[in-house]
């Protein structure tokens, strides 16, 4: 017999190229829809990383438009954020894992590699080069076209330029040709840019789409939520192969200060309880550890309770008003309750839910309950059903709310993460962990109580409208009746005594 | 202002170390699932790679059984396959993205780092080292230990072993440590493995489990389907990228050559009418095209409708005899229907389906329709509502085929193809393509035809066993009496009337 297996080596550029579709790079519809989405994310991360409220304008166009559906875009994305580095700017946008997201922070493109994947599609369907521009704000603007050589995973500099920056502008600029098709791709663009402003009220989106159309998003706010931060691993949450690392990285000398250095709420006196528990010196030196006593530390880390758990300042969720701001702007409901929960983590990440619901007014008519999806201030548009959220909601037993199928309810879930639980690196939707499953459970019934209250209230107040439209109308002819009856000319003042029979006194709240 | 972006490269081990949810590896139940999964179906693939029935083990074993549910395990997967050549061992499991799946062609693992994903899944949470004995049928046996180093995408081989081989064995045996919760993966690990017999019906497969329970799953069949083929791509298929890779390496010196070489299903005459078709000179050294032509060489492939469709013989469906062979193994039903469609293409990659309907005997009574689902000879169990199978059940309107949902009904489809459109690394659901959904439909009704004749047969046998009791219960009455009326000693031979009434021979087909 003979081995028939041969083998080799690919790139991660390869691998991307080979596997778009878990990029979310299915087809010339979800092309579109990916590029547009990535690079806006990717400007919007820009900007609160120097906490700008973001202008951000969007223009495809056609480059040519075959008779069929898809044809050939140019796509471009400006944004008034941080800027990227000079040095830096080719393999940002030429090499497959390079990128500012690989940290312990809330960001909204956690893979770090949707830009570069939306300018490989690009690359790969029309084969010409991108086009960036970006300042830092310093006195020069750097100019570059590339392309990407997906074999050895390298951006290949084709042009650059260097300006003077008189205005002192900050921002990037990226501009690409892709296959695509945006007439099938329109709807859920325009969904995506409409949902992304309801959880960045406090950003300008513009949108010109191939025929010339705008589609403004207007900012009702400047306000802005407190950007996120980096914090260290919580010892709840590490691997061995991070304690190795933090091993291989660490000055310290003795374990107790290698446990207060290089994790998140471990100060003196928890560093000491811990080491104790966990059997191990604390004058140790932790480069000494051999690898089963890495392992023992790490399974030690997980059961021992005196951790406080992980603190969620690091993370940056949308607040109560600025939920409820974005909901009003786009959906512009009757009614609208929004709710925070409290942090909570899952295997050492934190995390918060926030949710809320709406009803009537702008609210779209479904037949079933409208689910708007949110993790780290982006909308999740695809695989509803497979999405914790989605799995929630047709658990609850909405008559129990007063909530029947043909009311218009939309229930908005924000879930916002130093690491969001996604199942594809297209962001379609989030895994089911029970920690998170039961914050967006509690969240919801929350919200779902306040409108069970307001629709009983509404009820009630209906109800007593019809009860009081009974007395107004007869009323008066019993009191003309009974004046005549009496003989009496003028029928008694029944103004107070309808006034007496009202329950409530406005009819909303 | 100043920027805080800093930027870093990571490395693809790196890379799926940090998103280890999008390669299976969710949660420790998950984990061990996909551990099992991966593996087993390299196993398959290397014993299909030189044609012999696949005989293969697999144990997995407590390590160290915490109170807790999650545990440490063993797992050792043995086959009896190609074995690997000594110098690629380190890499095809020290290496992400290292591997033989990245052909044109159809493999159960289509993205080249399930091996890989396990031990490094295994490592990051025991830290321990991977074990891999393997041979080719050579004079030896190699023996590594392995780690990975993460950070840098390497092996990084503990110690190597050369044994003689006297019995010629040829095969791997891989084992290594995980973190893993087997209580709560088992009903979905023994459903895989049942699923894999199902399709595999020439496999044996053992499981021993922790507790050392013993499952067996046996071959009823020597017989292989014909194995996959490599082919050259499809000019319907191709990319900009996939040209310019092709006239990189190109040895040919006219356009003519350079497509009857390098593309599938393209001849002389062919290529001639297709060079006319693209306003391309038939002498034109390919080495001189310059990136416009190249586009516009992409998009005159695609919209040439001379081309013949993709040949499917690079496919290994299962065949309608083995798939039969298979269910009849597995579900043991009263009924079953198969039926392979023939070979279709969605964008440029060939694919057949197979589907398959059971009814009765010992397939599940759910309430609703069983779906098992299969592609390139592996079951998919997860996510479930997602996957386009599903969405076509869905959309068939069953009482059509006399089929309600109380009924045990079972329905399998298989999907073969050199490129699945899986929509997550860990191979949970196949993306809905307009061809591949078409398809399926087609399938599906097919078989649902033939229930629905088998079903519809039945009834009538049923009606008429009622009728025929009735006219056996009382002709012979009716003889008895008519004979005393005439005076007749014997009753009349009534066999021959009861025969004549009797619509259908058998009972059932």
């Amino acid at each position: 017999m003979s081995a028939s297996l041969t083998f080799e080596e690919i790139s991660p550029a390869d691998f991307f190229y080979r596997n778009r579709e878990i990029a979310g790079f299915t087809n010339p519809a979800r092309a579109i829809f990916s590029a547009i989405r990535e690079l806006v994310e990717n400007a919007l991360d820009a900007c609160e990383a120097c906490r700008i409220p973001p202008d951000i304008y969007v223009r495809l166009s056609y480059v040519d438009r075959s008779e069929r559906d898809v044809g050939v875009y140019a796509l471009r994305v400006e944004d008034d954020g941080s800027g990227i580095p000079a040095q830096y700017i080719p393999s940002a946008f030429g090499q497959v894992l390079f990128g500012s997201k690989f940290k312990l922070k809330q960001a909204r493109g956690t893979f770090g590699l949707g830009g570069t994947m939306a300018i490989l599609y690009g690359q790969i369907t029309t084969h010409r080069p991108a086009y960036v521009m970006s300042s830092t704000g310093t006195s020069k603007i750097y100019i570059y076209k590339l392309m990407i050589d997906i074999q050895r995973n390298k951006p290949i500099i084709l042009e650059r330029k260097v300006r003077e920056n008189t205005t002192r502008w900050h921002g990037t600029v990226v501009e690409f040709c892709l296959e695509g098709d945006y007439l099938r791709a329109m709807p859920k663009v325009l969904e995506y840019l409409k949902q992304t402003a309801m959880v960045n009220p406090y950003a300008n989106i513009t949108f010109v789409d191939p025929r010339g159309r705008l589609y403004r998003f207007s900012r009702v706010t400047e306000e802005m939520p407190p950007p996120p931060r980096e914090i260290r691993p919580h010892p709840h949450g590490v691997d061995v192969e991070t304690i190795q690392r933090l091993i291989r990285a660490t000055t310290c000398r003795t374990m107790l200060e290698f446990m207060r250095t290089h994790f998140h709420r471990v100060g003196e006196n928890t560093a000491r309880r811990f080491l104790k528990f966990a059997g191990i010196s604390e004058r140790r030196n932790p480069k000494t550890l051999g690898h089963e006593e890495v392992v023992k530390l790490m399974r030690m880390m997980k059961s021992f309770d005196g951790f406080l758990p992980p603190d969620a300042s690091c993370l940056s969720p949308l607040g109560e008003n600025l939920l409820k701001a974005g909901i009003m702007k786009e959906l512009k409901p009757e009614f609208v309750a929004v709710c925070q929960r409290k942090p909570s983590t899952y295997s050492g990440h934190p995390f918060i839910v926030e949710t809320a619901i709406a009803y009537g007014g702008g609210v779209p008519r479904r037949g079933e309950i409208v689910l708007y999806r949110f993790a780290n201030r982006i909308p999740l548009l695809y695989d509803e059903a497979s999405d914790v959220s989605w799995q929630v909601i047709k658990s609850i037993n909405w008559r129990h709310y007063k909530v029947t199928p043909d009311m218009p309810i939309a229930i908005i879930t924000h879930i916002c993460s130093t690491k969001v639980p996604y199942k594809t690196v297209g962001k379609e939707f989030i895994a089911d962990r029970p920690e998170v499953r039961n914050e967006l459970l509690n969240g919801i019934r929350e919200v779902a109580r306040k409108l069970k209250r307001y629709l009983t209230r509404r009820e009630h107040v209906e109800k007593e409208r019809r009860r009081l439209a009974v007395f107004s109308k007869y009323l008066p002819k019993i009191a003309r009746f009974s004046a005549q009856l009496a003989g009496k000319k003028e029928p008694p003042n029944i103004e107070k005594l309808l006034r007496r029979v009202r329950r409530f006194e406005g009819e909303g709240d």
